[in-house]
């Protein structure tokens, strides 16, 4: 289907844009009152997200009353180790809980690399939003990245330093590497299937990359990024490492499209290290949206003008924080179409 | 008192040294079976911390048992909070927790700036240890630094990003300047009277320094930590300001002695942004503490190759895992004694 608005698409591939396209990390989420009604109707988070009306209304959301130039599937990256065979559970206020975590090679040998039967309920959600959005803004298909995946695997909820996922990195690497294969293939499925649904580009969101140095995520794990770079074909792909500012110049160097940035890289550092050939997103601290109106139109302008007007795509450097006022998400976004143009 | 081995004064001042001083972040804690007995016998965390005789004991254990080339008071971080008016508990398995915290203008003026009358505990500790030590080796002292003493303040416990605290920095700059400078003030007076009683060095541990962009650190948060520098005399300082890689090049034109490094960062790099006129204190991945003795050993080699013979205080990158088996931390050590002489 054609896209009226294709902004995201293009500055994904390097192409001229008129202005800056901008969507919001958790746009369609828990800031907006709209969601939260339709979250209480559906009992669980878990259920939500296996309810591909409900996962449509809420991916339109952020489209109709935000202004993003692009929707992103409502869903979790916690999805594909439940498809691998190892569920989750979301807890209130205390986040995902893996009941059984890994720690052996029985443990891993037990997984099943993920399949349709298990995630078709993403890839319905995917076809009925796009035929709502009726080519109005690209959607994006997204997954965790392999090491963060692996993170929650073995330590079964979040960490501050993920230890026990570090300690069998380096206790482990046969162990270690067969459980990032089995993430990977799965992940490269997941993706595939994404985009053949209608995803116009994914992202892979490596949300606990900053637990290890540069050196240790390029040697071990950036190998398992780029085999997705080159395995996912048919939409842009953007790679978001965050907290790791050492892997920026070799992310620069993989087959992806984008590089993620959070709101500690700095902008002009950022090109420099990952080159002219990427486009890259982000990155304005979520936290400065608790500012006043004109503090957010003053940081939103001087971001623009740090990143240039090309291969950039306007966004936070990370989740929008739940009690952010959806009126300052407005205005950033409303700030960026305005000073970019 | 005359130092018998006074290796990590003269590192941290630049002058040369025989062989490069070693000690490990949270090296008096729980990977020592002699201190869990202390710490059983003791009551809570915090009763433990009140006790001089006690923290004497726990903090000498590493210097006979592991043979680190420093010692460091046993305390923690909040005890400036306590002593400024807003006392902690110690949750078991979950960490510090602040009954009230700081959320008004009138909260921020019930606070005092710290004295002798509520520390006088630590100094008591410090000289009971110097006794104990004899000159064998240097005597560190600590404090939190105040963006990171904020943090626990405002949020009243550990935070994966500290938003609160950051929207309280964006939100009301008033107050946050008024809490950063009362913080600074106790954190001075603290410092300064643990020189006064014996610390032969002192280090201000900036835990959450990472949740901040390299600039917002340099603008709102360094010129707090220049003051403490600027103040504090008569013992080198360390500043460690963990995840904030930005900062480092900043950091090297402050009046600190010593610039700690996480293991997320690239040593050589490192070098390059603070200058030559620093000592370099680290930073070995304290996960890497899991892998074999003939791992550790490499690893070791690697990083003081990396770091070289002058201006390096070898260390962890962060504090030890509790989990850690003494005989790798040992390990550790005695390769940094053997492969610098």
């Amino acid at each position: 289907m054609h896209l009226q608005n294709d902004l995201l698409i293009r500055a994904a591939r390097g192409e001229n844009t008129e202005r800056t396209p901008v969507w919001i990390m958790r746009q369609a989420g828990r800031i907006l009152k709209e969601y939260r009604e339709v979250r209480q109707s559906a009992g669980s988070f878990i259920d939500l997200v296996k309810n591909p009306e409900l996962v449509t209304e809420v991916t339109l959301q952020p489209v109709d009353i935000l202004g993003v130039d692009a929707a992103i599937i409502f869903s979790d990256i916690l999805v594909i180790p439940e498809a691998m065979g190892l569920p989750y559970e979301m807890v209130e206020s205390k986040g995902p809980v893996f009941p059984k975590t890994i720690q052996t090679y029985e443990d891993v040998k037990a997984l099943r690399i993920a399949t349709e039967n298990e995630l078709d309920y993403v890839f319905q959600a995917i076809r009925l939003v796009k035929k709502e959005l009726n080519g109005r803004v690209p959607l994006i298909g997204f997954a965790g990245a392999p090491w963060t995946l692996f993170c929650y695997m073995i330590e079964g909820k979040g960490s501050k330093d993920f230890s026990k996922a570090r300690k069998m990195l380096i206790q482990d690497s046969g162990l270690s590497k067969d459980l990032l294969d089995i993430i990977t293939d799965s992940t490269i499925f997941y993706l595939r299937a994404q985009i053949d649904a209608g995803a116009n580009l994914v992202q892979i969101f490596d949300s606990w990359a900053g637990v290890l140095s540069g050196e240790q995520y390029e040697t071990l794990i950036l190998p398992y990024v780029q085999r997705i770079c080159r395995e996912v074909k048919g939409a842009p792909i953007t790679v978001f490492a965050k907290g790791n500012p050492g892997v920026r110049a070799a992310l620069g160097k993989t087959q992806c499209d984008v590089v993620g940035l959070d709101w500690t890289m700095s902008i002009t550092e950022s090109r420099i290290l990952v080159g002219p050939d990427k486009t890259l997103q982000g990155n304005m601290d979520p936290a400065m949206l608790y500012g006043s109106f004109d503090e957010i139109k003053k940081a939103t302008k001087a971001m623009l003008k740090e990143f240039g007007p090309r291969r950039h795509i306007a966004n936070l450097g990370h989740g929008v924080y739940p009690d952010t006022d959806p009126d300052k998400v407005k205005c950033f976004i409303d700030a960026v179409k305005e000073f970019s143009s």
